[in-house]
């Protein structure tokens, strides 16, 4: 294994199913933490500081990140704009280097007026992955509903689901370029499929058909993503109701904690005959599993 | 084929390179196009309007999209709050359905400080996708960059690149997690990779380290992108200078206009023996491209 920083992958411990047989073994992750970022700028004497942006990213060439988003966004127009860069503390009991702040020269004005994207936070330690997931809690009428339930499957359930999804993915089918979310019963039966360049926009349009059908809370459903899962798909399966969620690509590390969290049963790596369980395995019914 | 909503996908000229052959062909692309969600709440009478977020995505089941982003951001906790919905007209030549207005009963109150998504747009034509091309434009400095050179590649560049790039993705290798962007000399010879579980964030990470090494504009680089190619990733393309991209995944439509506005060679599907060319094929030297 090439040289790998640290601070980007974090090793977890995962539960390997292939067939019927579960093994408890470890994955690495990709670490996924919020990152935000602040300018200061104005005349000496009358600096003001500004929130920019908070995104979801990996740690590692966090100063880059920023300097590379003020640019790409027409923020600053060159890295003479650029007086000094650094990460600055956040009171968070977990002291992660979360916030990154760019101090422009004095005579520079950046131009604000094609920001964007604006993201603003309320709790006192927003910038850390725990602070985004309590900001969850607060606001969701189902995240403790995945916990008071007891479902019981079996791993076969899983295994017909991603040929199932690229059966009833016509856009994907002709494009190669289309993200989808897909709603299943328990028992494995297709009931909602939606599709968008966007992965956030494609699980959005499926929780807000199921809105319009009264569906919710979907904790009697299975969740299939068509690619990776990210904090943001586990946070809006969360606000769902949703408490089985398998991906037929990886996840990352605050997806797991999100789903830990919040009672859902996270799959990753989800193929016709093998999966990994990153979360919540008590609601999967796999004898090999429990025997061991 | 199966049945595909034809807003949703759009067949678009495309030359297809196997080897050194190059064909003229058409390709269906997944769409592309600015979503924008208002919301209207307040007690009878003082009504207010307020747009909530901006949002690319793909047409169609843009109502249920408005509906599942309000839900899962928490500004509205069930389908009673909602008492119309409709696309609303924007005053853009190209009348595109994309803004979507959600109005909400007189008694509720949208929960909005957990809005943390804010976006706001300056142009009177901001979602159309035209009007997004236009507000780059205003911003960069190296946007007709491109198109003052002459570049000449030979096909027999790029099918390095993907394994190249496999080989030095560390991260990749390790989680199965994270996207790439990688420039690499005209000559195919890897000069910077970023990873992140954002594929914005790994082109703002590159781009943010050229700034600080002072290698603007990247005129001069091929941008090779790990997974699909979306407009925001052409937009920050051309903010850096950028002149030459491939994608070894899809492009969407947006993208393609995008690239071919700023004069930039994008190519999607890059595999070791081919790829296709969606805009500016003058910059690169096949020959049997320009014989048939």
């Amino acid at each position: 294994m090439k040289d790998i920083p640290w601070v980007s992958i974090k090793r977890l411990p995962v539960n390997k199913v292939s067939g019927f047989i579960a093994s408890p073994s470890s994955d690495l992750l990709s670490v996924e933490e919020p990152l935000e970022i602040r300018i200061v700028y104005g005349p000496e004497g009358i600096r003001t500081e500004k929130n920019i942006s908070i995104t979801m990213r990996t740690p590692g060439n966090d100063l880059e990140l920023a300097l590379g988003f003020l640019f790409t966004e027409g923020i600053i127009s060159s890295h003479a704009a650029v007086k000094a860069i650094a990460h600055v503390p956040i009171t968070c009991e977990l002291q992660k280097e979360n916030v990154v702040r760019v101090e422009l020269t004095e005579g520079f004005m950046p131009n604000l007026s094609q920001s964007d994207r604006n993201f603003y936070t309320t709790s006192s330690c927003g910038v850390c992955g725990k602070g985004s997931i309590q900001s969850i809690r607060t606001v969701s009428a189902y995240t403790n509903l995945a916990r008071q339930q007891q479902i019981r499957l079996s791993a076969g359930v899983f295994y017909s689901l991603p040929e199932q999804l690229r059966l009833a993915q016509s856009n994907f089918e002709a494009t190669g370029g289309i993200h989808a979310s897909a709603l299943f019963t328990l028992e494995g039966e297709l009931v909602l499929l939606c599709e968008d360049v966007g992965r956030h926009n494609a699980l959005d349009k499926l929780i807000g058909t199921a809105l319009g059908k009264n569906m919710l809370p979907l904790s009697a459903y299975i969740l299939l993503l068509s690619g990776r899962a990210s904090f943001e798909l586990i946070q809006k399966a969360a606000m769902a109701g949703i408490s089985i969620v398998a991906a037929i690509g990886a996840p990352s590390t605050l997806a797991v904690e999100l789903a830990n969290e919040f009672g859902i049963t996270l799959l990753g790596f989800l193929k016709k005959d093998r999966f990994n369980i990153y979360s919540h395995q008590d609601q999967l019914l796999i004898p090999a599993l429990h025997e061991n």
